[in-house]
């Protein structure tokens, strides 16, 4: 094909889960298939590229000051979820089992990678702990090292005696996965996580 | 999500083999996961739009007048295969088994849908052929009716007498595949199409 096209393939190809059938397919859809989509597309990328921000209070996907999840008052805004990175928020939404609020760190600290707590969303967190508005922190970072030392670094900075409940969100089987299709540091989490049953 | 995430995402959902759930996370990889990756893939996408064309002498994608196949001086320029259109003259080329050149007609003719001769690229097929360019014309359309009849309407349309040996691309079993798993059209083309063996 063309120069122009096969950059064009290439930038696809970026794309998460896309390889380079899928971005060749993608590249004659928009330039044989579709014609007039590429207009469509680019007023899409840029709008979202100018309206998209970060929530101020939360570090969430936001296009005023705060995120639709901080407006709304039908969520306890006492209860902070605190996770790793968006997409990890909008799981937790997609489970529709979490009615409060979320904190988005954007990372973890991991020293290895030259992370540290500067380069993370911690300091509005902490102001957030602060200003009283905190009642309940669920920490849901994945437990391994690198989320862990988080955890560990965040309950060690949170205001002395500010009554903050921290939780830690649950680790163990999966529903519907099995003893046997389980790796060996799940059943140590589920081992660890076990309770009283009768 | 934002308003504008929403939209963004709804227009990548129109790109083939792309669910909701992919476009969520093409959406996120753009926005968060990847800063700067937007203006990059609307560059591309801008120069696409603008530079590719249709090769004004067989149809397939170009950037000058005609297309890189067509200025290839070590591809027979006398053999032309028909194809219905690019992503079919891709897969062909990927097959690294022809070494001629093409007419992509855009289409097939289907009274049904209000496709007629006038929509397709069938003109300029027609002066290759007058002009006396042309010594075999592989017909490389699917065989359903509308390719049937596309052949059929294109062989009535080549000028009387012109020495051009008009062939049609062999249907049968496809490569790998056994008798058990074909459908029935084609073990029918794969019966008619039979030869002698020894």
């Amino acid at each position: 094909m063309t120069p122009a096209f096969e950059r064009l393939q290439q930038q696809l190809k970026q794309l998460p889960g896309v390889g380079f059938r899928s971005a060749e397919r993608m590249a004659l859809h928009l330039l044989v298939g579709k014609p007039g989509a590429i207009p469509v597309l680019v007023a899409a990328l840029e709008e979202a590229a100018r309206s998209v921000r970060r929530c101020v209070r939360c570090g969430n996907l936001a296009e005023g000051e705060t995120c639709a999840l901080c407006a709304d008052e039908r969520r306890d805004q006492a209860v902070v979820c605190v996770v790793e990175n968006v997409p990890d928020l909008v799981a937790l939404e997609r489970s529709a089992a979490y009615r409060g609020v979320y904190h988005v760190l954007h990372g973890k600290l991991s020293p290895i990678h030259g992370v540290g707590p500067g380069d993370l969303n911690f300091a509005s967190l902490l102001a957030r702990a602060q200003a009283g508005e905190v009642k309940e922190l669920i920490l849901a970072l994945s437990n391994d090292v690198e989320g862990e030392a988080t955890c560990h670094y965040l309950t060690e900075h949170l205001p002395a005696g500010g009554g903050i409940k921290v939780t830690r969100i649950g680790f163990g089987l999966p529903s519907g996965g099995g003893v046997l299709y389980a790796d060996s540091v799940t059943l140590k989490s589920a081992l660890e996580a076990r309770r009283d049953y009768a």
